[in-house]
Parts: structure tokens; C-alpha cells; sequence
């Protein structure tokens, strides 16, 4: 059976493409995202044209069993999940708290924070077990610092940074590698920023900016989610930040 | 009409103390808590038997709308709140992941973080009418690092640390003082470290570590909340932390 | 003998008016600064006017044995050192590192970490002796993150923050209280801000941003400076921050 | 000509390997140390028996001009310097601060931050005229917190890590890529940790903790050098950390 990577938050960004390095990799990558099942199709057709192995599901994540559902049977038709991207962004845009409802408090809870400690408790038993296994987060600027608006986003992105550590703290030392990696700027996804900014000033953006490598590529931040999986256990990171050449870091202004 | 003093989460410890301290120098406290009526109305005798202003509350804060109901009420019956002291805790001790439910990750998340919007949902527009108010938030180590075992815990208070950072980025230029402070070591409080100890340690350890003042006082605690909300708008602290002379600071081993 | 704080760059900012702050409630302040002893006087004398003991001293902080001298005398000649404030400032404008000589990037040193390390040689043995004292530095926004052209600055600062912190680690408990306080805003100080600004742009400055609290008020500071070298050893704060309301806190844009 | 990789710090442990690494991917490993001119042979030997360029240098980092010379020869002589592998260690063993001499405390300033200062100095200038560069900074714990005993370390170290910031700030928007890397642990290095332990206690080390992949293996952190330096501009890190899997983060107990 060949060793599964999982990842949750597969769209044309950071997910997709990590799915498509796995998979060319030797990985059956198993791509997971609430909606457009076109899109999802045309992601496994592209790796399965590449010669790769590769599943798609549409997964509802806040929902009761869902995530639980979905490793029971990968784990049982596909194989042993060796690697989780866990990928949901909790990203609503800029909204004042009193335009921050606390549906979409909670929901950026339910997808940043809760989602991981969910999968988590259902993969790190297996991995543990295996004596390995990896598990990447994709995390956000809003981890390391609240700002103007981010009330829902920076308090569930900050849940998942300590979360993050404290299975570090567990895990670890069984073997398993938990990452957090910083996004510490704009992707070039249309899936996500795409979406926020809409067609045509993404396409702008993706002209100026994007022609200059001013947004991330996500098929070289996938390099990266790569090469931390192929760390060797005496040498781990668990906490990593990327931007562009041309942004300046979360902490300089 | 006295301003009031809002206290969320007052036992015997920091909250109890924030209240008597706070009433003592004008306020009228409104003292919130769960469960102990008995409790609850020893505090609120002991502030009134100094000549000082003190309402109890039971709170379930956890409850759909308790939070909301309790600012309106306070607002309209006892005075405009101009300080709210948010001091609940979700420590539920060491927990492997196995050993932490669902139900216990989200309380902890609804103690810590939720709670904390909620309130903040409610008192800042009004705090902004009035042009100030002061937000002194107490929060955890955990906030800072995610050790084995605190997943519920850590994950809620990274949440709670970023929404304070939020917040002020929202309401400081309004003239709201949000403050986070990072309690770094165990508190010499019945209602907390007491139940988590049981009474015999808790005895012991008063009189070993307590005796050396290796136990935070509360009412010392209390005396810096107090400075923190009579500092000048030009000169306003958002970070602290606070520990015992003999203790380790969490950076440190 | 009356105990003495001792402030080490002693302006007519921050340092100044915790010398006035401290004289005010017992203490003989001892204030030193590199030159203009003219205004050395001037502050002396508005401490002695208003019934509290000064002695001034001028001080090149970066000369052998200035600082080691000094801390001898005084405590020969005037009394115990309870308190030293480190206000030595290091600022030097932004610099890009061509512009930033070996010489002045050494100068940021001495000043800012080696200075530091070498008052708190000559005083925290004495200090430990009688049990208790108190070590407030005065620290930058550049000791939590490097911006472009503080090569100097920022280097100098991040040693500073650590050196407190491993002073913190030996000293606290030895009942010696260390205190890394971040200034994170421009100070209302006609020595340093008004230097680098020039008499008009300070004005203006003062009148537009100072007049709404935009400017952080030295004596408010010196507030703070107080209540920290008042907390009670069962609950001292290790680091705080500080700056005005309106001002974005160094994480935020 | 060839692409110069310059370690600055080359002995046994990560310069050594990463010069290695670098000669392998077609570098001319240009490896400079103080002392040991032997061991230097050895390993300029070892890289040329499998083909790699590599040429050696006796250093003395604190010597005025010594670091200046060293560029100028290098690009003069060998190449352009493309990367440059900053690994100059400050480690001085816990010592108390009466125990820490003022040489000693400069001392460590001097190779942990004003020599990087130097180095970049000369280096990046002409990286930005190329257009692109890499300087990969060995950093230590002792960067993000100061304990007992490590006085000098760390305030070379966190004034190390501030600059590190500071040169990216100015150079990333140049395509110059400089690397901030923790090793928050143990390196299996026999000219650093080995002399430290004595020979005894460093081999029992090794056949225990090492055996289980507790200590760093160099060769291992090399690769994680090698993937830093092959990032592409979109994506790039600033700052990661790296330790074994059974080693707690600095920020855990």
C-alpha cells in the first residue's frame, strides 16, 4: 500500500500543489476541500496524468464526523496516512468587532483550531503507533499578531500556533513531526486570494506584483512542505516563516 | 452613579481581590462567578463592611446570552462599566490528547476566548460612546507556549492573547485600554490551586513556598491591575507579565 | 542614609523625571548624563526646590571604569543604590549599513549592552548582599524586532533585552528585581526626540501629536517606573510595554 | 569561475558539513577557522577526494581587517562569494556574572555579532550589485532567551539575531537572502561540544543519546542549509529553528 498524504484545504493554492509534489513523490495524495468538485477533478486528473496516485473528496470540515469519517477510511481503502498538510484558511477579511459575528468567530475557530486538534486526534494514535508520520499546518500572520480587524482570524490562528506546540510537546518524541509553517504573505491562489479580491484585480495583482515574484508561488512553497517532511528526526523544525523576497516580514514595518 | 468595576471570574484569587481593590478606591464592583453563592456573598459582605460598593452575580458564562444579559443589566441597574476585569480561567491540568474530548477543547476555547469577544462585544461600543474603559484581560503562561499535555488550555489562550491584540488595535485610538496580562506562576488562591491541589497540598504548599512569597500573592496582583488602569492614555502598557521573584520566567529552564 | 536611585542618562525625558519621581518619595536621586551641565543643574535644583536630595554627575558612560567609578562613590559618598534606572539611549537615525561605520555600530554597543552589563557587575553584588534592589532598564522597540537602517540600534537593543533576561535569571532570586521596560513610541523629551528633530519639527510635534497624547508623557512613564520598583516579590513583572494610545503597538501596521 | 560558498566557522560540526554539502552541489567551499590547521587540511581534503573545490584558511575573526581581507582575497582569487555560511559559535559555558570578565563579555559580542556585521559589510554590497546572495546565520537558544549563566551568549546572540533582521530589512528587496537558523540543540560536533564535554564524556554521549538521533547530526543540518539556500525569491524563509526530535523547543520545560 503505498503511504498516503492527506491534505485538507486542496485547492489551486498551497494544498493543491502540495498534493501534486507528494504525489509525484510516491505519495497517494488524498485532496480534500468543501466544494467545487470540478475543480477538485481537475487536480486529480492532473496528477493522475503525471503518473501519480490520487484521491478526491469533498469534506465538510465543521461538521460533526466528518474529519473522523474521512481518516477511518482512508486509512482503511487507501492506505496509512503518513503525512497531513492540514490546510484551512480562517481568513474572513478586514471586519470590526462589532461586524464580527459570533458565528463567524466561532466558525474561524472551527476551521483554524478545532479542525486540527480533530484531525490530530485521530492521525497522531495511527502515527504513534507507526513510531512516525508528519503533520504540516499551514498558519497565517494573524498567528503571531492581532491585527485592525483580524478579530476572528488572529484568535483562531493564534489557537493553532500553540496548538501546534503542545502537539509538538506529545508527539515529538514518538516520532512524529509537527510543523508549523508561517504564510507570512499573499499566495498567488485564485482559490483563496483570487476569491477575496476578485477577477480582476487578482489578475492585475498576478501582472504586476505576481510578474515579480511579489506573491508566493505555492508550487515553491510546496518545495519547502517537501523538503521539512524529508528532515531527518536528529535535525526537525517545528517553526518556519516564508514571503517573498519583495514583502516585508510580520515584524517590520 | 458610581462607575462600575465588572469582574469575570471572581473567587477568591485575583478576581476577588481585583474587585476589593477597585471598591476601595471608588468603584462599585460587580462580582461574577458560577457557582459558590456562599462565597460569593462573604466577598461581597467583605467589600461593603470596608465601606465599599459590591453586587454578586452567579454567572454561567458559558450559557447563550448570560454574558450579554449581564452587561445590559449592570449598565441599567448599577452604572456604566468602566472597567471590566476578564479574568476567567481553562486550566483543566495535564491532558494527553486521547484524554482531552472534544467537549473539554471547546470549553476551554469558550472559557478563554469566546467569553472574551462576547464581553468585548457588548462593553466596547459603549466604552467607545464614552470615549474610554479600561479592559484588563488575565491570561496564562499557555498563552506564550504550548506544553505537553495543555492542548485545551494553550490553544484557547494563544486565542485569547491574539483577540487582545486585536482588540486594542481596534479601540486604543478610541481611547479603550485593553491589557493582557500574562500571569506566570501559580497564584496562592483556594477556588483555583486549591481544588486542583486538594486541600492538604494546597496547605502544605502555602506554608512552604507561600510563607517565602513563592506563591503570587493575589492582592499584590490586584495592585498592578490597578496601576495599569490609572495609567495615562499617553503612556499605556499592552503586554506584562507577572511572577514570583523565586519563580522561573516561562522562557527560561 | 537615605537610599538612592541612581538613573543613568538622566535627560529631560524619561530619566529626569524618574529622578524627580524617586526624589519625591524618599529617595536621593543621583543623575548622571554625558554633558550639557547646564541642564544637569537646572534638574538637581527642580528636585532640590520641591525638598528632595539630588546630586548630579557628569558621566561618559563609555570610558574605563567611568560607570564602576562612579557606582563606588556613590555608594561611599551619597548611600546604598536600591534603584538604578539604565536610560542609556542608542538611537542613532536610520542608517543604511554602508553609512553605518564600524565605529558606530560598536558605539551602539557599548552603550546599549556593554554599559548595562557593566553597572550591573558593579551593583547587583551589592545588591545581592543587602537582599534586595531594583534594576529598571529602559529598553527600544528594537530590542523585539530589526527594521530597516537600525543595523546598530537593533543589535545593541537585542542585547540589552537578553543580557536583562539572563540578569533577571541569576538575580530575582537573590530578591533583585529586573525590569526590561519597552518604550514602543516616541517620548515628549526635548533631549533626544528634540535633538533628532530640530527645534520647529518638535514643536510642531509637540503641539499637534503632544497635545492629543500622541507623544508619550515622561512623566508618566516615570509612573510606571515607580509602581514596578514598588511591586510586592510575589508578583514582579519581568517585561512591560509601553507607549501612547494612539500609536500602533510594534506588532500591528 | 566558480561560485564561492564561504563558511565562516568551519570545523568539524555544521561549517564543515555545510561546506561539504555546498562542494558537492558545485561550490567552491571556501572554509575559514581560527586554530587547528590540520583538521582544516583534513577537511579541504575530504571535499577534494570527492571532487569538490574546496580551499582553506586560518582565521581570526576579531583581528582588525582579518574578516575585510578575507572577502576581498576570496572574490579576487577564487569567486564571487554566492553564499555565505555565517557559524561562528560565542558559547563561553554557564558562568556567573561576577565570573564573566568584561573581555569575555565582549568577546563573545565580537564573533557572535560585530563580526557578522563585518562580514555583511563587505559581502552584501557586492551580493547586491550581482543581485542575489545568500547568508545563511548559525544562531543559538540563547538568541530567543536568556538563561543563567549566559550573560556574554546571549546578549551576543540576541544582538545576533536583531541584525539578522535588520539585513534582511535592507536586502531581501536586493535578492539578497539572509537566514536567521535556531539550533536549539545539540550538535554531535567534536571541535564545539567535544571540547566542551572532554573526550569521555562526549563519546558516551554520542553512543547514547546520539545513537538515538538526540544529538544534531551536522550533516543532516547541511541539508537543511542546502534547501534555505535553493529556495526561490517568492518563498523565502527569514527565520526557522531546528533541534532533534527528543530535545523539548526552547519555549517548553
Amino acid at each position: 500500500m503505498q503511504p498516503v498524504c492527506l491534505v485538507i484545504g486542496a485547492g489551486a493554492g498551497i494544498g493543491g500543489n502540495v498534493g501534486k509534489r507528494f504525489a509525484r513523490e510516491g505519495y497517494h495524495a488524498v485532496l480534500c476541500r468543501r466544494s467545487d468538485e470540478e475543480g477538485l477533478k481537475r487536480l486529480v486528473e492532473a496528477i493522475r496524468s503525471e503518473g501519480g496516485a490520487a484521491t478526491g473528496k469533498l469534506l465538510n470540515a465543521v461538521e460533526d464526523g466528518s474529519i473522523e469519517n474521512l481518516v477511518e477510511q482512508v486509512e482503511t481503502d487507501i492506505g496509512p496516512i503518513e503525512v497531513v498538510a492540514y490546510n484551512l484558511g480562517a481568513q474572513i477579511g478586514d471586519r470590526a468587532l462589532e461586524a464580527t459575528t459570533p458565528k463567524m468567530f466561532e466558525m474561524g475557530w472551527r476551521l483554524a483550531t478545532f479542525g486540527l486538534y480533530r484531525v490530530a486526534s485521530k492521525v497522531c494514535p495511527r502515527m504513534e503507533q507507526r513510531g512516525k508520520g508528519t503533520l504540516i499546518v499551514t498558519s497565517a500572520t494573524a498567528a503571531m499578531r492581532g491585527n485592525k480587524g483580524q478579530h476572528s482570524h488572529a484568535a483562531a490562528m493564534g489557537g493553532r500556533r500553540m496548538l501546534c506546540q503542545t502537539l509538538n510537546a506529545q508527539y515529538a518524541p514518538k516520532g512524529i513531526h509537527v510543523i508549523h509553517v508561517l504564510i507570512d504573505g499573499a499566495v498567488d491562489a485564485p482559490d483563496t486570494l483570487g476569491k477575496m479580491l476578485g477577477p480582476e484585480r487578482f489578475q492585475e495583482l498576478r501582472e504586476t506584483r505576481g510578474a515579480a515574484d511579489g506573491l508566493m508561488q505555492p508550487e515553491k512553497i510546496a518545495d519547502t512542505y517537501w523538503h521539512l517532511a524529508q528532515q531527518h528526526r536528529s535535525a526537525w523544525t517545528h517553526e518556519i516563516d516564508l514571503r517573498s523576497f519583495s514583502d516585508l516580514p510580520w515584524w517590520n514595518h
